[in-house]
């Protein structure tokens, strides 16, 4: 961390895959220093995370890379305290509380935030993120899946009543750090595996952003013996013959993270690894069959790197600082 | 190969990873000893094979696990020598030599044989390959797509209109031994590919096998980074409210090879690493969108393991001797 | 467990991975069925095991896939009730107490039955193995560095005062399967790691086996990412100029599971992956430097494999059964 | 490449791991831009590469990511033409033609320039480098071993009688680009395999550079089944007390990419991943027994990342630069 460095940007949870990320990012951030702070479940005799931290400290703003439940108790007073925060957890990404406890299986404790939270996408909410105090943002799947999907559902190009599949695979720090069977090497290695089919938590959020119905929409997650990376391969029938180049050109003019391949040409995730990108290809039969295939990495532009994109929208920097 | 074993079954491309399987599977069959058979262009001064080679050596039947020229070159000879054979190639799969040219980008060589050649998938075709000289072997991704889509559209469950979608997973082994960019491990290793979108040559085995038409069926292949092992997400919204385990039941009710899960459960593919099984399972939505999960390994079920299934049918000896 | 098998070898530990192989050894093997026994400490309100469990089963013989702690505490109650054991932890492989606390930081026991415990190297010690009642089953690091070593020192090829250097690779299985940091796929994926340089516990092992003195036997594990696998590089400087390939077969002729490569080929672990065998090679300079290199499946011949071997010596069958 | 950079380096070989490592790390460089030099063997009709691609394109220096003879082919024309040159290969890493015609079993073919090169590892021939026009770039290999080796040598510590033993172990990028079946993925993966046993072309670099003979030196390579990092694992005997730590910190103080662990502490691959760092760590027994483990990226301070140090050096830029 640079002294020549003008803010501070707390970090809690700093020791998960998505944490460690954000520090590495920062560290190429010429602005924004990063500081790890020891949340009070981390450690027994540590002092508890409150408003005093960010007064304390100075924090511009508070990355929250932590579960939903920390999200919701810790962003009140931190806002109060006078900081931005930026939420890496689900806590804040669907709208109602309702939503929330039918998706995360459990109460939100923080509803009276919702309404403000922004949804950090910012290819999509720009300029409403500019003006957040608190950034919710998105999970690693819809993320991709809304960047893919949106431009093409708004543009009326795909017949709704077959509905939209999204067959999504994603590397193993998705699903975080803590050990479990499930990420366990001998589980993972020479296997492939489904989990969530068509009712992964992230659904809500696609839907939410996209304007699809649940029933339009099918989503099944899965496990690729990688550590980092996703890909998910779309599919949908055309309703008219509109020019797919020409709506994500028209939808991502001037996108620094938006790269769209030529027609019949799709990405691999060695194309994103490590990078805050999001590559869409397609490939599509004279009959209206068409795929997509979208790749991001979950740890950047599907975590950390986004985060970091919304912080340089909140405290107006350039938006691409540190990520390129 | 113990003496002890009654009859013996040549293999041609016996180095490669098919041929490799082979040679294994028969190493356990109890009345059938492998003969490794060297093609003459393997090796510039072997004799070539011929017709004779079959009388020469005794040989009851045949296995190719070599590329469709070589099948096309080949079968004619063996089978007029009297051996039966089992090709592994795509050489006969095909009904029509049309289709082959427009799939397999080359001219059928031995049209006249493509009549005779009965589709090698026992569990629904398993009298006619009884009978059969010549079995064409299954293409690795249809014989998967086959077992699970084929009973549902027979019980006209599909509701065709949307299409049923297939995205198919497989490791680097299905693209043969041979050295290339394709499968240098960096290449593939914490990547995650696809490739022939929505035109794989194995659709048109799907389409024949199914009944589908090629407007209702979408496949597109992806390469994940492990050895062996084929993972299908097949997609499709009910036309009616019949039982999908039901429907698996009554279509392989005593099959040996078919393991179907409970409604909810669905296959890894270390449930069915180095067996001859194909798992299923699937899982689905109240509004009628259901998501099936089919997994073989590519080098058994998908090879090799089939190939033997078919020689034991054609040759009278019980179909899973050396399989289980 | 095909009812026609004439006895029963119970299986403690069986939801670990030697456990598991224990349970797909036993299927293949024809006179002996493997049943499970629920440890107490796997599940509140099991029976506990004990004697009874012995007599009330009927078991000729129980593999202990425990940690050692757990076998220490079954073995000496299973023996008085008529059984044979085969112990897989490292409870009984050192031959004193004083050795074990050393070693595995921990008291010992059960240490009347220490002089007891045959230690079930078969290629060394076969016929104490067939008479004994308890038999430990060699570590899986030691297994390879004995066979490898042993008929060298005895040979006295080896140049003690230089020392012999084992630098030892395994698979993750090796940890077991309680998921850890240690062997969580992000951590064990695109890594190699050494751990225990110098101080492993298995080292006492190969002392006590090879009559090497500490001094004169350097070892290091290290952690491939792979699941199974065990590959030593073996070091040593020649005392005299013995014919190497000769001492391997002398110590070698009709083992049915030792395979010695010729010179300047080596095994990898491809070689015996899935397989009870230990493959050995080496290479040589003029100026009297060697490298040896041995591999086994530390799933198989390092443990599960090994333990079925041995007791197919105790209950009197032909040692290969199961296991070819 | 940013318009303000102010010098160019041009990339013989940009296709290969190296070369496009090379690329990725000047694209951080302030102040040199990469030019990629399509080199004649690459592409039948380009304009074959020579003294006065140097002079058109202004460069200032050439890094040849190239095979030794292509390096010897291309070295004196660079040189007269006004350009430095850091070779990768190991054309002019070896002092004699003798040499070099054993370990790398052809002719030399620009034998004046031996002499002229210096060799490329700074942190032991730091100011040879800053005067030099060509420049040697160590092989991936003997740079870790080298930066571990040589201050023990030197500073009496090791008992040379017993020798030194290096158990390498290396990412299967340091093998190149060009596919083979070694470096296949299904040969690959679930494996690990040693090569060139006490042979490998890379021994003499050690030997030059640390001052052990031949028989004083174990060296053998190993694949490990990821796609970068050498990991070299080495064993020795001390000669005398001396304080090991204190012996690396004389040895290495001040340097920007050594870090040196504490004792009993020793780096994994993922200290060094995609970094310009070597690791070293040891540990030891009160018997006078050592393991050290040094770790670096084979490409970055392997191969590319060693070059543009180099660069920077016989350029007078900072030695750090686009490295850290």
């Amino acid at each position: 961390m640079s002294s020549s460095k003008s803010l501070r940007a707390g970090i809690v949870g700093f020791r998960g895959y998505s944490g460690q990320e954000l520090i590495q990012i920062l560290h190429r951030h010429h602005y924004v220093a990063g500081v790890e702070l020891e949340h009070r479940s981390d450690s027994a005799n540590a002092t508890p995370l409150s408003g005093q931290t960010v007064k304390d400290l100075g924090l511009a703003v508070v990355l929250l890379a932590t579960p939903p439940e920390a999200s919701m108790e810790l962003t009140a007073e931190f806002l109060e305290a006078g900081a931005k925060v930026v939420d890496l957890s689900g806590a804040f990404r669907l709208k109602t509380v309702e939503n929330y406890s039918r998706w995360y299986k459990e109460t939100h404790t923080a509803a009276k935030l919702l309404d403000e939270a922004a949804y950090g996408l910012p290819e999509f909410y720009r300029n409403t993120v500019r003006h957040a105090r608190l950034v919710s943002n998105p999970g690693c799947y819809p993320t991709a899946a809304n960047l893919a999907i949106r431009p093409l559902v708004q543009a009326g190009v795909v017949k709704l009543d077959s509905g939209i599949i999204c067959d999504a695979k994603s590397g193993v720090s998705g699903a975080g750090r803590k050990p479990s069977m499930k990420t366990s090497f001998c589980e993972v290695t020479e296997n492939f595996s489904a989990y969530s089919l068509l009712d992964h938590r992230h659904v809500p959020e696609v839907l939410q952003n996209s304007g699809l119905e649940e029933s339009q929409f099918s989503f099944t997650a899965q496990l690729i013996p990688i550590d980092r990376g996703i890909l998910e391969t779309i599919y949908f029938r055309r309703a008219n013959a509109a020019d797919l180049s020409q709506i994500y050109r028209d939808a991502y003019a001037n996108e620094p993270f938006l790269r769209i391949h030529p027609p019949g040409k799709v990405p691999d995730l060695h194309s994103v690894r490590r990078t805050n990108f999001c590559d869409i290809g397609f490939s599509e039969q004279p009959d209206g069959r068409v795929v997509v295939v979208a790749a991001i990495d979950n740890l950047v532009k599907g975590a950390a790197g986004q985060a970091v994109q919304n912080m340089n929208l909140i405290l107006g920097f350039e938006e691409t600082e540190g990520l390129l």
